[in-house]
């Protein structure tokens, strides 16, 4: 199995990405391509020591930055390492791609550089939403906006197949974001999606309120993208809000304090389970290659997971996997 | 003053209803109208001293219950508390209506009975949002699902009179909820309504994405009512369980229970400051009518606080200022 790894995206490109690959590297049998600025990478890989027959870097001048316009990206910068790196997962030289870098360039790249599936509208990228009871993959997290019924289906889909082969969940339940639990409830576009994932062979729960996303209650959550990146960032924007307050109480009174040194380690543990870089990255679904988006904050130890979970997305044959299942969809519409 | 009250309306009907009219009594000197079952709301007044000159019971024989489809409730149900307290206000028999029953039915009855401001397309529900830094009023809060660019300018509008009158903020700052701060995230209808949104003598503070709504950044969040209850309902079930999960870690070790027992005091004004029931009942904006609704679940404190928030909302005449601004819309469109 070979693996392509874009040494130059994310904010703590490239220390963090060649740290990742080194971790990697010894709890796996694969073979990692770094991708980016040859002299600078190979400064880091010196830092350390692991099998050299199994890490080779493969030199690209430019850098896409998260400030870069994702379409221009592609197009101008050609040796970035994130368009070299689709290039390779295009020409079959490496199995799939991990980036931590600009998420619209990729998105944008993948479609331009190595193509949709054949049925697909609208790929997407599915990240897993850490709930209480079971974690969620969530489609789409951010990449399409604006959706049609039939992207929603598309999305069940896909995130179904993506949990069933990389997470092993057997015959995963597809909830549809929605502000109530009854059929006639949301959006039109969200009501002729309820009836068209109810006419697939998917596992359809039907509608789940945002107020149960948190406990968990289904295995794919599907949602068009601005509700996807809604859900995403309020979450965050919570937890980090939860901390400031309770920091805040807690300086407030000496008694308060001793009591969160006690409550130190439970906490920690909670927060572990919150880790979103304990899940891998994030797949870029509906293309005809493996591109794995990771986090632009990813510190080695979500590398190290991106890398590993992308091992059974590639083993699994998940592209072929869509590329088959979507056919039947023709029939449903 | 005369205030309406819905006595049969909520999940604690009448008995935190009467309560909270009762305890709102003694901190005003309005005159409140219980509208609902006679026999039953005497029974709960019965067990309190008030100043009887200043509540009245006004007869209402029907109920209008959640699992009514709202626009039917509000044809068929024609002697309901309902009903009859919209009709009260329509009439101008009293000030203002306070319901705490089924929201659909209301905005429905608030349409069909009392009737939109000249120039408004969508009348709305707007809620306090507690956050961190400053509370901000969430409009819309799940009224209306699908808008178009213009309901969102309405919504600002409104929302930013609202908070100036009642909540006494000047020059309220107005955030559009996007999933990025530039000016060209979203989909084509926010997109559109950032622009219109632009033009307005609003105190526009562009783009707000999810992640600092917690924080609080602005004093009046715009989004449709798909967005609106996403944000409500997902903080709601983030906060639910955070508590299941923190509860289950604390009693995993007697270490953890000693620090929780110690945190008790600092997490409880934690609660307070997040209660919602603390900033009143959430107006039905864009009629010719001041009607609020009150949480479904609410009990007496909040009863009372919606109440006592009303006056302002009255007394500011808030309806007419809606009235006088919307004109001016035209000029931008």
């Amino acid at each position: 199995l070979k693996i392509a790894v874009d040494g130059m995206g994310g904010d703590h490109a490239p220390y963090e990405i060649v740290k990742g690959c080194v971790e990697a590297l010894s709890e796996m049998p694969a073979e990692i391509y770094i991708v980016g600025n040859e002299e600078q990478i190979k400064e880091e890989l010196n830092k350390y020591k692991y099998d050299e027959t199994r890490i080779k870097i493969v030199n690209a001048t430019e850098v896409v930055t998260n400030e870069d316009e994702p379409v221009k990206a592609i197009r101008r910068k050609k040796d970035s390492s994130l368009a070299v790196g689709l290039q390779m997962e295009k020409e079959g030289l490496v199995d799939v791609f991990v980036s931590a870098g600009n998420t619209g360039a990729l998105v944008a790249g993948s479609l331009l550089l190595i193509g949709r599936i054949e049925g697909i509208d609208r790929p997407t990228i599915a990240t897993v939403y850490p709930a209480l009871d079971k974690a969620a993959l969530l489609v789409d997290a951010g990449a399409n906006a604006e959706c049609r019924p039939r992207n929603f289906v598309e999305f069940g889909i896909m995130g179904s197949i993506y949990s069933e082969n990389v997470f092993g969940v057997k015959n995963p339940s597809v909830g549809l974001v929605n502000i109530g639990v009854e059929e006639k409830k949301g959006t039109q576009t969200v009501k002729d999606a309820f009836q068209l994932l109810q006419k697939t062979h998917l596992n359809f729960a039907g509608n789940v309120e945002a107020r149960d996303v948190p406990q968990g209650t289904v295995d794919v959550l599907v949602c068009d993208g601005f509700v996807g990146n809604v859900i995403l960032k309020l979450s965050e924007g919570m937890i980090a809000t939860a901390g400031t307050m309770i920091k805040t109480k807690i300086t407030s009174s000496f008694i308060a304090k001793i009591g969160a040194l006690l409550l130190m380690k439970p906490l920690k543990e909670l927060k572990k389970d919150l880790d979103y870089s304990e899940y891998g990255g994030a797949p870029v679904l509906g293309i005809k290659g493996a591109v794995i988006k990771m986090h632009g904050s990813s510190k080695s130890k979500a590398v190290k997971n991106a890398i590993i979970r992308s091992i059974p997305y590639v083993e699994k044959g998940v592209v072929d996997i869509i590329h088959d299942e979507i056919i039947k969809l023709e029939e449903i519409e």
